[in-house]
């Protein structure tokens, strides 16, 4: 069996500064072709600790990832260790100074001169270029191991791990064919999904299949052995007993979010969308502009966070507010009908309650809402009493909206 | 110095199934009574792995606390090992069956007779009860060093920790009185931080000073020691000559965020806010209404994605847009003005630009915006070239966009 294993490097993780959510990232990555993560490792900004580490890693791993300390200050020494581990010393890379010095100037500053220690890496690594960062990634290979070194920041170090590191990695070595099946749900706890498979699943116990719930919704993942041909054909059973069972529930059998499988609706059928909130307060439309390309469909929002605005923006009726209260499900659908009506767009979704912790009031508790979605001439709102604290309030409430909208269209 | 390691055991975090938030939580309360964590290491739930994991930790660490594999299943088997470990042998604890018979009483359900496994404890082993689960914690004390282990599920563990270890481990080790400093900064890239500080810092290389830089800025954390008085002193001379050299960019001196510094600023002047956003479209909103109580001085936004809305909801001039663009310095400060207006506020925020990765025109690449602040009658605009990836390029422009508001009030 092929091993692997990350390692962080960074003062920051173990002071409890920085919740490590890399490691988490790398795994998924690293499990979609196939390959185990054995041990995860995180370790000071120590010359020692590195080497430690390395020697260890290389003693039982065939793969070893590390993240962080490539940064350009002193108290970054990964990059210095790492060459001293391989005998090997640092040279300039002409291609990363131009780089950095070019990412300096589209930013429009003079560059720091400690930027140029950037461009000094290992004479024997082969470099991944890093256009989001200053810091290139490196790749040593060793008594038939690979070493990746990346960057501690999240979205270069995704750069690099996509650009780079899995191709690398199933270029040199040969791992078993595997497929990954995702079902997203969203709208049902995870004990109740599991009592609606249960016996299904007995009967395919020889299948992998994990839940893994969130605040939004759960999904199940099931791993498939591609080959021998009759455990694959079982397995591609399995999914579709799972799908028939609880397809309602599952609005992506892919990484999308519920956002972008929206947007691609909107988008076949030649629809546009406004959305008007106060519960969720911005969250909605953060997500739907999260979506490259939205401008297609997505036209506005109004946030309209005190009474007034949902009148004078919204053409909510002070006469709702005063008999409803603006927590209602009268407001909510006025709400809807108003952004569609400002945007003249064909799809609207609206959220007005409680996210706490005040603002509680006789029948009216923290966590009640009401969410509204509208396409067209069709009208749905719906009260949910999510009860929690403020964000995970805001974003239960922020994917019940989607997910309302999305079985309406 | 006296030196921690957390041991994760649990083959859901390896396979990026769960997100380990336990080792970073537990970093957090060591950290709080003067223990610095040393090393972190997560191993599958193997006999083989355990071992190797334990033998490593006790040549390097003082105090080790392990977490996973604590269940009634035959897959957890950490107890088992650990009592071989230990050289001891596991007996019934009459205390623990007792208190697992009465949580499936409780709970109105016959117990699995699996259960009774959770009462049986290594017999030299000082146990945790454990109320809210059936798994209890274990402390062994071996050659000067503790050992703890506790259950994998979030809240046990947590519980586990404020009833016993902390306790023990002031107990038996003597930790230094310790207090921690954090300066929040944006505005200033780390290099740039450095340059500044560097002088600084050469003259105070006793006091431990750490960066971590984020996409929406860099903290700054100092570990000052209270005893004995001088070093304190000199390291609050340090500190204050910090925030002499680069204070502008301060905008926290605790681990308050953005949007809170700026709620308090408005709830103490008396102030009201209003935002309009193109560019960051909901986030600089979502930011600002996950403060609570923030209804105080938040009167709501119009997200004006497309042209019209801007005209219709903004007042931004059509003349305006035509000249300039909807990318402008002119429409940005059209926009914050309108919004300003239209909800009647004390301030206001706008932002505009080219979000990508798609949009981009001659002249106008991906990444640039215009950021608008207004106080009254104060108006402040600001291009940036962020040149990233969209959700990069829309957590940089709210940051940017919330700073120079806090710079005008």
């Amino acid at each position: 069996m092929i091993r692997a294993e990350i390692i962080t490097i960074g003062n920051e993780i173990l002071s409890g500064w920085t919740l490590n959510t890399n490691t988490h990232w790398l795994a998924i990555q690293l499990h979609s072709i196939g390959l185990p993560v054995s041990w995860m490792t995180t370790i000071a900004d120590l010359a020692d600790e590195i080497n430690e580490a390395m020697k260890t890693a290389s003693n039982r791993a065939d793969i070893i990832l590390c993240t962080g300390g490539l940064g350009p200050t002193p108290d970054d020494i990964t990059k210095k260790t790492v060459a001293d581990f391989f005998g090997t010393r640092l040279v300039q890379d002409n291609k990363t100074l131009e780089h950095v010095l070019k990412l300096f100037e589209s930013r429009q500053i003079t560059m720091p001169e400690i930027n140029r220690n950037q461009a000094m890496v290992p004479a024997s690594a082969r470099l991944m270029y890093n256009p989001l960062g200053t810091a290139p990634g490196l790749i040593f290979e060793k008594d038939q191991r690979l070493f990746f070194f990346m960057p501690g920041v999240p979205h270069e170090m995704k750069k690099m791990v996509r650009d780079y590191v899995l191709q690398e990695i199933t270029r040199v070595f040969k791992l078993p064919p595997m497929e990954i099946y995702i079902l997203r749900t969203t709208g049902i706890p995870e004990s109740r999904l599991f009592e609606n498979l249960e016996e299904i699943l007995k009967k395919y116990e020889d299948i992998s299949v994990s839940f893994l719930p969130k605040l939004t919704g759960v999904d199940i993942k099931l791993k498939i052995a591609t080959e021998p041909q009759p455990a694959h054909q079982r397995a591609l059973d399995l999914l579709a007993l799972i799908k028939k069972r609880i397809g309602k529930y599952i609005y992506s059998e892919s990484e999308s979010e519920l956002a972008e499988v929206i947007g691609e609706m909107l988008i076949r059928k030649q629809l546009t969308l406004a959305v008007a909130e106060s519960f969720t307060a911005g969250l909605i439309t953060d997500w739907i502009s999260d979506v490259p390309g939205c401008s297609r469909y997505f036209q506005g929002s109004v946030i309209a966070y005190c009474n007034e605005s949902k009148v004078r923006e919204l053409g909510v009726s002070p006469d709702t507010l005063e008999r409803f209260g603006a927590v209602s499900e009268q407001t909510a659908r006025e709400m809807a009908l108003g952004v569609q009506r400002l945007f003249k767009t064909d799809c609207a979704i609206a959220s007005t309650g409680i996210a706490g912790p005040g603002g509680a009031t006789p029948g009216k508790p923290v966590g009640l809402c009401y969410l509204a979605a509208v396409c067209q001439d069709k009208v749905f709102v719906k009260k949910f009493n999510f009860g929690g604290e403020r964000r995970s309030n805001k974003e239960r409430g922020a994917m019940a909206a989607l997910e309302a909208l999305r079985r309406l269209i």
